[in-house]
């Protein structure tokens, strides 16, 4: 394969993770150790940011600037939801991708990379199949991440394992304290973790779980229909014999119709809308309702996904691979690939990760869900194989810098990339 | 004052805190260093337990568990809420007095300590009082302890340092998720803190705004009648200047009538109880129902209380100093008094920490809250001596040893005590 000179575009896709940074500290670190790769650009707000040409020189920011993406948390570069939708607005996806190349010419990108999840690899897979039709020499990678760890092929995805260490220690310390105030009357805690659609994030909570006795005790997934007599029928032994029940549940708990059970139509706010209560609300409801018994929730939303201060060592280095494997891959012809993260374990359960590349065609729109057999057969809580899936991931902690106690976060100084084209039409 | 020779009982009462147990720390270790104490007990769920006879013996305890309790969150020997309470009830409180001193003079403790707030505070100041009249010679110490930092006379509370750091950490956090994923459209999200009746939490989450365009951009506290107006015009103004808007609010938000915003009498859930939908939500439904600006919710409940893992070594060492200053206090022969925290600032900002004591009737009862004039005029943001205040106790980080990716806590072994009376009638 021919060396190929020219620039490199970077940018970042859908919701931000603890690590998200650190990849592409891994893909901006790796592409300055290779002479064919010139300037180094930042799309801002991933594909939204690059239709606007807004991209920042990234030559222009510090180098312990991008080392510190390494422990930043969220998108440093912006991100978006932007879909290039060619079958339910083809026209519109058509002018856009016409768009996209025109930026691309106009700054002689030639090495393209982009951080996200399943949306963002079938963005990726459409600009390099593309560019293979346009005959236009770029090389495409896509570089994974999402919190909800739901892509296929590769072992995990970076932001899970750091999202899972921040939850399971709440579960943990949670539990401690939940537990310290147990009286006979009994009690509960529910705590909501993200997961629409896969319960990767509640499962991982079992990490917390060091005996039989400890929280949680209960974890339910969106992916099993949820059973309200099975769930209060075990809440109820567990207050019985713990005096406490700490109960995990993925907020896109589901019923057997397949409706959100934190979704009640029934009821609608002052503005008429239905009152999105939540999963956790709409189960302490049916706790303290049913069972009599005090129940309290923790909703930790975008907190949990942005945790850098609590974040996995493995997971970030793992995310700084990542970005690293994609430069590498793209200077050595590839094109068309997603990075993946390989795992293979030695004896005595020890871990090595390396990564591989898996072609964009087989990821775009693939949601991996948890095997079955990693569940309890009564769907209440992840086995032993879950457990051992998990636990090396949320290994080791992320040392984060402090300033008057808290972190000391960095920001790029984002210094625009001079416009060449006409604004977008 | 002669030397007392006897036996010591320390307990721990009300909601738990990410340090309460390195104060127990700080009584059981500076215990170990006055021959006069002899016998060390710890009392199970406070003065429930005590009630019950149901108490420990610390020396069977490992010096590393002990040691251990500097950072390991919530009350590790049982917490309750439990009151004495010769307003409403005199004849069960006067019985309960009775029974307290049978098991006191049972197990000869001279030496009681109870780590708590404003309620247990109260209950030290009786115990105190009961055995002066009774001429039943035991040197009674409150150690102060709540995340609320409501009591009066003590700078700060044990446990107020920690659970700010967290959440300050949490609101920096997530401001720079919602911030790196704002666009034109703008978004919100609401922080939903402790704080029923003050508002020392949210007000302390300004120490995650290092400059003025840094989140928290609004702090909502329960002492200030919530004025929708202001609070829409406020945000609608922050979301036109940064693109997004994090507001932190204490739980306990009240309307001009005193009602909490949370709790919505004209809804009710399938029970036919109003729904709590909490402050953060009614705030979301609000912003996202006049200004039409997608909005999410964090509420980190018991969770910011029990965060060990993010804890405070400036508040950690403070608990521990209070624990010990308790213990030296009743060995010269001191009673009835609360430890208190004393701040001497130096040059330099630089700020020095020591303990004093201050006599419990000042203390009992008596509610502390935010001076009005550390609060911006409009109500909306605490201003530069809050600040100020603030920033010292949330300084350092304690270290929490860590296994498989998670914290190590401890856990007492709780050998009891046998018991020498009949059971409580």
């Amino acid at each position: 394969m021919a060396e190929l000179n020219g620039n490199l575009l970077v940018g970042q896709s859908g919701g931000p993770t603890a690590v998200i940074n650190a990849s592409v500290a891994g893909v901006l670190q790796e592409a300055g150790r290779h002479e064919c790769i010139e300037e180094i650009y930042g799309g801002l707000n991933g594909i939204l940011g690059i239709l606007n040409e807004e991209l920042i020189d990234i030559n222009e920011e510090k180098a312990k600037s991008i080392e510190g993406l390494k422990y930043t948390p969220a998108a440093a570069l912006g991100t978006c939801r932007y879909k290039i939708d060619f079958k339910k607005k083809p026209e519109k996806a058509a002018k856009d991708m016409d768009r996209l190349f025109e930026v691309f010419a106009a700054h002689n990108i030639r090495y393209f990379f982009y951080a996200g999840g399943n949306d963002s690899q079938d963005t990726s897979h459409k600009i390099h199949e593309e560019a293979v039709k346009r005959g236009y020499e770029m090389r495409v990678i896509g570089v994974p991440k999402t919190i909800d760890n739901d892509l296929p092929h590769t072992d995990s995805c970076p932001g899970y394992g750091s999202v899972v260490k921040y939850c399971a220690a709440t579960v943990m310390e949670v539990g401690t304290d939940v537990g310290s105030m147990a009286t006979d009357d009994g009690s509960c805690c529910i705590i909501e973790v993200m997961g629409r659609a896969a319960g990767w994030i509640a499962a991982g909570t079992i990490a917390a779980k060091r005996t039989p006795a400890c929280p949680p005790h209960i974890i339910l997934l969106p992916e099993l229909p949820f059973n309200e007599e099975a769930f209060l029928a075990r809440v109820k032994e567990t207050v019985a014999a713990n005096k406490y029940c700490i109960v995990v549940v993925g907020e896109g708990l589901k019923n057997a119709a397949g409706e959100e059970i934190g979704a009640d139509k029934t009821r609608l706010d002052a503005f008429g809308h239905p009152v999105l209560s939540g999963a956790a609300d709409k189960l302490a409801e049916i706790i303290q309702g049913k069972l009599n018994t005090k129940t309290r929730t923790v909703k930790l939303g975008y907190a949990q996904r942005a945790a850098a201060h609590f974040a996995s060592a493995t997971d970030a280095k793992n995310a700084v691979a990542c970005g690293e494997a994609a430069v590498r891959a793209a200077v050595e012809g590839k094109s068309g690939y997603m990075v993946k993260i390989v795992r293979d374990t030695q004896a005595a359960g020890l871990v090595r990760w390396s990564t591989g590349l898996q072609p964009l065609g087989d990821i775009a729109n693939v949601e991996h869900f948890i095997p079955r057999d990693w569940i309890s057969e009564d769907g209440l809580l992840p086995n032993e194989k879950f457990t051992q899936y998990v636990l090396p991931l949320i290994e080791g902690e992320v040392k984060v810098p402090m300033e008057n106690g808290l972190p000391k976060f960095v920001t790029l100084e984002k210094v625009r990339v001079e416009k060449k084209l006409a604004p977008r039409a």
